[in-house]
């Protein structure tokens, strides 16, 4: 893994084309693509932005909402612009990533998608493969849709970039600064390996919490009691049991392998807390914890 | 379960003593009894706040941040005050609680612990038992000790009353108006009821995020890869894992039943997620998460 330092300064976008000149197409106006498009409109990174969706509803909110200027047909769109990035479900890439290749010239091209290995693996010998650039931005939240889209997202954030010798030098240039200009510091590392660590920092939480809220639900039948109780505590736990599963099925089916390890670790470790209380075994359930405690070395 | 409205009248604190000439003792200084004394001072709500802590650091803290005007030994304490405050871990509680009671006169006598019916078993015979108001105010954070203490706790949150007719009236209306001053309302169950749903909505919560803590700190050998990769949603589901072992062992031991109940079927429904990334039953892990999307009903 190679970390660039998370610098501050402003970003010097000397990119061709300029970004006064800049014309990029984001495909999929959901959370992710529709919150990239409102900083790049924000702050002044294109020119021009146009959206591409298959659902009409999302077109219009796009349009409204200031993430896109345009909508347009994906090949029309692709063919007026620069940069033409891919912010759908992780199934769909496979299919829409080799057709963008398809019609693209010179163009750029990116995804933002949250498993990497099979997407890239999917373009492996395309005759385009160097124009597209496999990127991770790690940041998102619980909702989804053009409206769940924020201005303020991506800041402070990790980018990683995965495979990035696979890629034209003009191409990982111009990705490596639209991501620096909104806020972001980049990872490189291959695609294996960012799809294993995906699965510890960022895949099993999400199963945790279904489970957990799954597990709440079925138990307490008294929706009330949990209403009122609920604590700070609990939301915080349970919170990403609200996120949308027509993204994060594709993700466990990509990256099933390493969220299936993860997942067996992770019911090992619960067991641990279940023999100690069967056992009455105090002092263990004490050692569990303050191991646990150990990841305050990493959470400030 | 009984549940008042979340008033936010200003409330009219009528109990005698006034609140003018109110003495509080707060035995326990940190995060929760801590605050308690952080509020009841900045809300005027206390003429004069007394700490009991046996370590000595907490007791200069609880002076130096505002938590109390005076450090006493507890005999002392008690005899000076109207209402004493236990804000202990719980296995404290069960030896402290007889011991204060021992002591009392005519004061009363509340409790801040996370567990109910043990503590309540152990002064059921007390001949000062109805002077005691068993109370759990539902908030709290990972960190513990006087400096995590703030005024701003509690405010718009619920607190449970438990077996509220075993108090006597006039030690329930006090303990009642102190909750509603500092913004609580106030909710009222037996204690068997509150410690089923406490483990539904607060300590399995704690031991799915120490787990998950356990499960990323033993396979993650490079710590570098979750700090730089971890996202807000990480964060989120593991935030609990930094609480504080010398509180949690406690409750977990005295709501051990209870826990177990809730962690087999944690456990259950994790297997569920495994068992669909096993057989690759992607329609069964939809509707497994589409179930737990369910607790959008309860999370707003």
């Amino acid at each position: 893994m190679n970390v660039e330092n998370a610098g501050n300064t402003e970003p010097s976008f000397v990119s061709l084309p300029l970004a006064a000149e800049l014309i990029v197409t984001i495909i999929g106006t959901g959370l992710i693509g529709g919150s990239l498009g409102l900083v790049l409109k924000d702050k002044g990174l294109a020119k021009h932005v146009i959206a591409v969706d298959n659902n009409p509803e999302n077109q219009q909110k796009a349009l409204e909402l200031g993430i896109a200027d345009e909508v347009l047909p994906l090949k029309e769109a692709i063919a007026k612009s620069h940069l033409i990035v891919l912010a759908v479900p992780v199934d769909a890439l496979h299919t829409l990533l080799p057709a963008v290749l398809d019609k693209v010239k010179n163009q750029v091209v990116m995804d933002m998608g949250s498993t990497k290995a099979s997407v890239i693996d999917a373009v492996v010998n395309h005759a385009k493969r160097k124009r597209y650039v496999a990127t991770h931005p790690m940041w998102g939240t619980e909702y989804s849709g053009p409206e769940a889209a924020v201005k303020t997202a991506f800041v402070n954030k990790a980018t990683v970039i995965c495979d990035a010798e696979n890629s034209d030098e003009d191409a990982m240039q111009m990705v490596q600064e639209i991501y620096r200009a909104i806020g972001m510091h980049l990872i490189y590392m291959d695609s294996a390996a960012h799809d294993l660590h995906a699965a510890y920092v960022s895949h099993i939480s999400h199963i945790t919490s279904f489970a957990l809220a799954n597990t709440v639900l079925e138990k307490e039948k008294e929706d009330d009691a949990i209403f009122e109780l609920a604590s700070a505590g609990f939301e915080s736990t349970v919170r990403l049991a609200k996120s949308n599963p027509a993204m994060w099925v594709p993700i466990f089916r990509q990256n099933r392998e390493n969220v299936l390890d993860v997942l067996n670790e992770h019911i090992t470790q619960l067991r641990k807390f279940k023999s100690c209380l069967e056992k009455e075994n105090y002092d263990y359930l004490q050692e569990l914890i303050e191991n646990a405690n150990g990841i305050r070395r990493i959470l400030k």
